[in-house]
């Protein structure tokens, strides 16, 4: 038996926002798992803001996609048939598959994922990569304490939503969230329990801080860098902490990314800006996946994917919801039928 | 007796370079110390890149200077009568005088100094703020561990010469400085002992930083800002640690700061960047300056400072030089006849 797999693949390197002339969408037969292997077929591809970084060509903190290759993507699925001794069909597991429809793995960097904790697409969300990198920024990078005030931009996407939950669990005195539109800003507040929500696309974001943070900013989450980090700058407490996490209205600048500007108020305020990369985690991501799932049970914690059908072929549209601001908690991309 | 006081006074607020409107040289006379006062003869001024800042309306770490006001400065001098039970004739002082020839003051901020350890001129650089924030920002800020490769920019100026000889003291593996000009350079490598010194008016800082910093740098420590800054940034190891001092490059800017816009660096090598005001260490002066005195007395230090003559009307002039880079270690203004 061989299996008929669709996969992404990079065919240029995009300059801007990726075109659909950027991707080749193609057609390959998958032999059957070898000795040690195992096959995956995916039921879900995580969509991240990082991937249009890693189209790009040069070194990062990991190697670009090369064009003619799959595009690198995380995922979750089900073993449909295996010849490693650490899994079996039917098992649930989340890996580094690409955007394609099955995956051959020889099981190196899957984790199994249990279904009866929470739907698969929480697993790509607030039990992924983005739980974790919103635990991890915000806990350790960003060394958040009981009492401080949390911003955080990028407020209604899949590692903001879960950096503000978690700062109003931890006992932040005052959470407050940037997001576009009133929409996201309502969703904010009245769902996920923040004080207070900035929408930059119809607020001045420097003067809204003023009354959403009055105390000043001793923690500042970034997913999003430009003028939102610039405005927040203006704001900081004595000895604040900015963690970088993205500056995902940089990614697709064509003329060469904006620094802040007022970064010298990190002088006036003895204040840090440091940047996190979730791999450095690893070793801990079964721990901060306990207390967040502990935190989904008890209802405390809200995980909201935003899955979007049509499978690969809707891989390049899909893609473009985040740097459109479209998306609402984390975009996942619906491959098999459910 | 009343003595006659001349004084430079903030005429205007700049845009850009300071230019001679800016001031004013006024003459009073000044009564003779009251109850608790004493009067101080100045006979060395410091002279600031931070001052630029002071003469901008708007808070900052510290109030702008009001027009019409004595310029702000940090200065050294000998009591010539005092009222107060702290101070007596002939003892020598550092304090907050002013850009003026005498001062009566109450003694608060005021610090003896002993001539006998070093010169007075030094008590305004290496065993002064200028010396105090090389080494609070070098090892408490930035964290200094042996065996990091430092980098300094601002080298050959008042605090970057100092922050690249502790970090040498300290076992820094490698320690390299940033100046203008093959004189500065020369200097850096040949007396104080840097490892590399480049000249950023002839070499592109880039490029030159490959090699002078092959195993990329531990440690920026910013005097500069703009260019310079964002070329560091794309050679940071691992955990790198940038302590932002100042950035000379910008102080005069007339559209606006320029932000680096490499800073997305930071996450790629997860690092960080942090501000620093010396005020905040007032309370450890004491150690730190005993531990520059020793260094200096051993020989291991070299404290130089560029001292110009001509009294406070040739303050204006003066204070040019700095933004210009025309000094080599620390600015003073010679004030009374030696």
């Amino acid at each position: 038996m061989s299996t008929i797999n669709h996969q992404v693949r990079l065919a240029a390197r995009p300059s801007g926002l990726p075109r659909p002339s950027d991707w080749n969408i193609t057609e390959e037969a998958l032999a059957d798992p070898g000795e040690g292997q195992l096959l995956v077929g995916i039921s879900h591809i995580s969509l991240d803001p990082a991937m249009r970084g890693w189209m790009n060509a040069g070194a990062s903190y990991i190697e670009p996609v090369e064009i003619g290759d799959v595009m690198r993507a995380g995922a979750v699925g089900e073993v449909l048939a295996s010849n490693h001794p650490g899994f079996a069909a039917g098992d649930h597991v989340y890996g580094n598959f690409g955007v394609q429809e099955y995956a051959l793995s020889d099981g190196a960097g899957l984790f199994k994922v249990d279904p009866s904790l929470a739907p698969l697409p929480t697993f790509l969300g607030a039990l992924g990569m983005p739980g974790m990198t919103a635990y991890f920024g915000l806990l350790d990078t960003g060394a958040m304490k009981e009492g401080d005030t949390v911003v955080v931009s990028g407020a209604a996407g899949a590692v903001g939503s879960v950096v503000g939950q978690i700062a109003r669990i931890k006992g932040a005195a005052r959470v407050v969230g940037i997001a576009g539109g009133a929409a996201k800003c309502s969703w904010l507040v009245d769902e996920l329990g923040f004080d207070a929500a900035i929408d930059y696309k119809s607020q001045d974001v420097r003067v809204a801080l003023r009354e959403a943070a009055p105390d000043a900013v001793d923690l500042y989450f970034d997913n999003v860098g430009g003028e939102i980090l610039d405005a927040v700058l203006t704001r900081l407490a004595r000895g604040a902490r900015i963690v970088i996490c993205g500056a995902i209205s940089q990614y697709n600048a064509t003329e060469g990314v904006r620094g802040p500007s007022n970064y010298l108020a990190l002088l006036v305020s003895r204040a840090s800006m440091t940047g996190m990369v979730v791999f450095d985690y690893i070793s801990r991501y079964g721990q901060a996946a306990g207390e967040l799932a502990g935190w989904i049970r008890e209802g405390r914690l809200i995980a909201r994917e935003d899955v979007v059908q049509g499978g690969i072929a809707a891989f390049p549209e899909t893609l473009l919801k985040l740097f459109e601001g479209e998306n609402v908690g984390k975009l996942v991309l619906q491959i098999a039928p459910s």
